[in-house]
């Protein structure tokens, strides 16, 4: 999608670690036109699929996720939390994500009252690189019993294996910014 | 404001510990509907202030912190992360907050890029109980130099001291439902 990556070459900074950074747009300040852009731009890649609901994590892909379930007609977003919060409850679908970002195992947990087995779910977020937290999501909504319809992500680090493992296991992965490699002077694009 | 209220007679659900427990349309499974029409109503209470940018706190504050973006004009939201982030840089706002849902000090952080003085900000939260995020977020904005137009929140335990404290310092809290007292069996509204 152009418009994303114009605004990843204007606004984006590698830094060290493989870490593109785009919190001025994306996951810390957020450009409210831009996200609405992407999430329309979801919907029509996600129209005909019969989505019931939308599923992300927490915090970068609430956002994202949001606006994204605004464009479905009577479709809640569903977060996924991590860490064990005391209000929650017992009765949870849970899996666990490492994050590259913290270097830490998360444990994701979803309401069991929140996925159901008619649901048909569409999984958002902002990156896709590793493929450790779509992984879980995506396991997520098998454990309920739900229909998957894919995955949908801002920027896909498409030089790292996650969006190939995705798509090896039947996934349909829908990335809006393909980044084929990247260092400090230089971002290209599939 | 009545719609919320109806909504939390209707689905809230109070645990031990003095948790009201909204997550079906809140903070855990999010109604996209009844969370525009929220927003709406900050816009609309805000709506003379000049509000440049929206500052909320992860998580649970984001969703309704974007809708409430959306309805002002060239406003993004920018979102306080929790914990000291391998990528945020070292140049950042910080302030403490203790979460009494997780029985714990958190340090949150936010880019200086994203406050400036010649900003005007209104601060977003789902809830309002002991107001140490909403502290923290108003220190955040003073540390800035930026004005801080106000607090607009869902839901404000108002049995409780923080809403006191912050109008005591002179802040604007605007609360969209304000429960005076709650049990297991009722909720009661101010």
């Amino acid at each position: 999608m152009k418009l994303l990556e114009e605004r990843i070459l204007k606004e984006g900074q590698v830094l060290p670690g493989d870490i593109l950074k785009v919190d001025s747009f994306l996951n810390h300040q957020i450009d409210t036109e831009l996200i609405d852009c992407l999430a329309e731009e979801f919907h029509r890649l996600f129209a005909q699929e019969g989505i019931t609901k939308i599923l992300t994590i927490e915090a970068s892909g609430i956002a994202l996720g949001y606006a994204t379930a605004q464009k479905f007609a009577n479709c809640p977003l569903v977060f996924a939390k991590k860490g064990q919060a005391r209000n929650i409850g017992i009765d949870v679908y849970h899996a666990l994500v490492h994050s590259y970002t913290r270097d830490e195992d998360l444990e994701i947990f979803v309401s069991k009252k929140y996925l159901h087995e008619n649901d048909c779910i569409l999984v958002i977020d902002d990156f896709l690189a590793n493929g450790k937290a779509l992984s879980a999501l995506a396991d997520i909504v098998h454990q309920a019993g739900a229909r998957l319809a894919g995955c949908g992500v801002a920027i896909e680090k498409a030089y790292q294996p996650g969006g190939k493992l995705l798509r090896d296991q039947g996934i349909r992965v829908e990335a809006l910014a393909r980044i084929s490699a990247m260092n400090e002077d230089t971002i290209l694009f599939e």
